[in-house]
């Protein structure tokens, strides 16, 4: 029998403070996760939510899933109520997924004191709205909200909610830990016994687990290891208060630890990317210290690990980066020391072997602007136009000499915003005066310096700002902060990231912009292509 | 036999990117760890690392621990030394700590590849190490590198590691996860064969996890509940690559789930308070997330629940938030609908449920705000200055009305960079011109607003910009993107968040600063003192 990977982004993993998915965010998000290989995409609850609604009719034209399938999210019947009168679940049947996921209480004070009926009733609206919907051809699965909880408080109610569901026809029942509050040897403790008392073998059940222990990975896979096969997860861990079991996190253990064949081949190593991605539609930062997908995960920093590296990566690395589509990588920092910053340089394509005094120059530059708020660690182009200024012969022209500039932002009396810049500086030994306008201070003056340059440079014209992140360092100073500035450029084949700090936002910006410039020309322009092998990819 | 709560915060938690510790934090987070009743206080490499040599040197006379005693990390002697003649081993002597914590090699392919010597030596070493440390009167934890991936490779050899510490008088040998690939019923079950094997008990073992697999947290309770009672945690779980264990959830997992008592009395409530203030010395933004400790741990959105919980908190929460120092947050989002922004209005001391058409608009205007980039989730104060001006009555006094403002920002030919706002108004119907200076463009807007301003609201002075934090949205478009910008602000008896959106970072940041000042003179002049019952606590 198969694993069933459910996947709840789109409805339990969207009640995340900070995530509001559009619909086309949504249809985004099922097209990843669909080929990152999961077998149920829970939609989200059409009827309680216009989007949700508006998501499932478009996806019966718009979404072409090759390995999922559609799950409509809804609860049981109202108390009282006929379920062929419930609104909520005719919404359910009108969005025409082949599977619904229904939540009943199966905690015997919820259904008393939340939904104020009796124990008898929630299980007829169990057995009658699972029949009502599997009597229309859905399968049904049913997520039995506060299991743990209420199994251990009333376990015989809790087995007959369950019983009452697989009486209606319900192909799965999911054993939820609403709350979050259990701990793997509880998990498999409360398997054990239940299975027993149930009378339905683990491979009949499923497992849903929120993070609120911080241990909802290891619940999840201590429930597969007790026999469950479907498990309820979401993308990196996204969800309510801590969040759900990380579906990455989980399926890697999974398939790697436990050797169990939970994806379709080739979907694992899709891993880092459908990660980054979805975390991209959601506007949030992605965890650079998530588990095996951070861009992080594998990056190894100890002086002591970075020179025993270079002799056999397996020995530090509990997996091959690779399989989940990431990489090792030598952070650069004060901790590191020469050894790293040699590894890394060589990463970068500059073998500084043979220059000693270079290395010690470059690592102690490398410390004293660290002390000040630098970090290299995101800012490879920068990191490397740092090294080749320290290696005779290496060092990238400068595109441009400047002279001064100033940034200027008004909200007028009528009420409007505008911000204007003006750059002056020497371009090939010519004095360019160039001035634009922009939606912000940082937008304006990348403008003005684009105007100045292009008619030089065209090539330019293909760079894009991808990426533009502010950090205030030292903010309970408020704005007398130090900021960092890292700006990600792309030319459509590569990216490159450059950083800047200052005092001023506007001058830490123009830092990481004109080093994005001068490494991006650099590595365009036939007159001023790299002097030394191949350049690295200093995507983060 | 009580429990040994080792923390090494300041040193395999220091391992992560982008943390850097002077002496001066780190002796601050060492108070913050013995204030939580640690007792093991791990605080770095002296002599490999200078700034942790200095730090036990000002230990000495600087650190009054009144529940954690200090301890030295360093490895086992070089190969093919005397471990008299060793220098790494002298410096560990001269910190002076009544502990010594060793990092010995376990996996016999470490020894031969990393280390390149012997097995033998290898136990010589340890053995050496441990006895001459112990001959100096220090109590002596060794570390044992790679512990279960060597176990599993050559058991018969690590097992020689593991009686060669004892044998030199080592008091807990610990078993560490260092590539962090290991799942909790592995953990298990190791550590049930090896006690055997080894014949040593598992509570003269300790343990030491990495967060690889996203189990440290769940390992580290496992390897409790087989027995050993030394464990190894980072405060936030901050560490290498996905970093350690989490310190918070390690210790109240054992505590309030498995009824452990690890920490002294009245410990616990602490963690949210020391949890947060290490992470302002990290410099590193707190995870709203975080299992127990994160502002988002115990806050509930969906208004499924909001209704519910308004009957039973006890029901949804899996552990009263107060024993951590927590407290249970309502979010008002476009999720939550009516309920939610009822509830919450009530929590900031304004009763909605006689105002329907009020509690209409404000929904509808929070949804409206937050389909362009708002968010009320942190910002307590603008929510509450949203809601006031719906309801008849209840509006703050605006203190002044904008005319215009213009920022400049001028890099000179000289190199300096200035910053300079001028602000128009109108005051208490007077017409008010200031000018001011700053470190960057919000700076100075910030001071000239303050300028204009103090003549007519002297308790400005005591208001201080506490926290200043940017968020780009949507930064896929570079800097054509929508800012985001929360201001914390502090008048030493209270803090209030504020935001301000908008595609320009000054005009977001004005939006913020503006309803900062206009919050707090509400709450503090008492001409204009807040007319509804008590004004709600808005710090985040």
């Amino acid at each position: 029998m198969s694993y069933q990977v459910f996947d709840t982004s789109l409805r339990d993993g969207a009640q995340r403070e900070g995530i509001s998915y559009s619909v086309v965010d949504k249809l985004a998000i099922a097209r990843l996760l669909d080929e990152f290989g999961v077998g149920f995409i829970e939609g989200g609850w059409p009827g309680a939510m216009p989007k949700d609604t508006e998501f499932f009719r478009r996806a019966k034209t718009e979404l072409d899933l090759k390995h999922a399938v559609l799950v409509a999210f809804g609860s049981t019947r109202k108390a009282g109520v006929d379920v062929a009168d419930d609104q909520q679940v005719k919404a359910l049947l009108d969005a025409e997924t082949p599977v619904v996921c229904l939540v009943a209480k199966s905690d015997i004070r919820h259904v008393e004191r939340a939904l104020r009926t009796t124990g008898d009733e929630n299980l007829a609206m169990v057995r009658d709205t699972v029949a009502f919907l599997v009597s229309h051809g859905r399968r049904v699965f049913v997520d039995c909200e506060h299991f743990f909880d209420g199994y251990r408080h009333d376990p015989d109610y809790t087995a007959s909610v369950v019983h009452a569901a697989f009486a209606g026809g319900a192909e799965r029942v999911v054993m939820c830990d609403t709350n979050g509050g259990m701990l793997p040897s509880q998990i498999t403790r409360a398997i054990g016994e239940l299975t027993e008392r149930l009378g339905v073998p683990a491979d009949q059940l499923g497992i849903h687990c929120q993070n609120d222990t911080s241990c909802a990975v290891a619940n999840t896979v201590a429930a597969v290891e007790a026999g469950v096969r479907h498990f309820q997860c979401t993308a990196n861990g996204y969800g309510e208060r801590p969040g759900n079991a990380d579906l990455f996190a989980v399926v890697a253990n999974l398939q790697l630890k436990l050797g169990l064949p939970v994806l379709p081949d080739g979907c694992l190593e899709k891993a880092v990317r459908v990660s980054h991605a979805i975390a991209e539609i959601a506007n949030l930062t992605p965890d650079t210290h998530q588990a095996y997908v951070g861009a992080a995960a594998f990056a190894h920093k100890a002086g002591l690990h970075a020179s025993a590296i270079k002799v056999d990566p397996l020995l530090y690395n509990h997996v091959d980066p690779a399989v989940v589509g990431n990489d090792m990588r030598i952070l650069v920092t004060e901790m590191a020391g020469r050894a790293s910053i040699e590894l890394k340089s060589r990463e970068l394509g500059i073998e500084l072997s043979g220059h000693q005094d270079a290395l010690s120059k470059v690592t102690q530059q490398v410390k004293d602007l660290e002390a000040v708020g630098w970090s290299f660690e995101a800012a490879d182009a920068s990191f490397e136009l740092l090294v080749r200024d320290h290696v005779p012969g290496a060092a990238y022209d400068r595109p441009f000499e400047l002279e001064s500039y100033r940034v200027l932002v008004e909200h007028r009396a009528d009420g409007t915003v505008v911000s204007e810049a003006t750059v002056k500086m020497r371009v090939r030994g010519e004095r360019v005066i160039t001035t634009a306008e922009g939606n912000g201070p940082v937008n304006a003056i990348d403008e003005a310096l684009r105007t100045g340059l292009t008619a030089h440079y065209p090539e330019l014209a293909n760079f894009e700002l991808a990426d533009y992140k502010v950090r205030i360092l030292e903010g309970s100073h408020g704005t007398n902060a130090v900021t960092r500035v890292l700006v990600e450029t792309s030319d459509k084949q590569r990216d490159w990231t450059t950083v800047g700090v200052h005092d001023n936002v506007v001058e830490a910006s123009w830092h990481a912009l004109v080093d994005a410039l001068t490494y991006g020309l650099a590595h365009t322009t036939p007159a001023s292509a790299p002097r030394s092998g191949s350049w690295g990819n200093s995507s983060q």
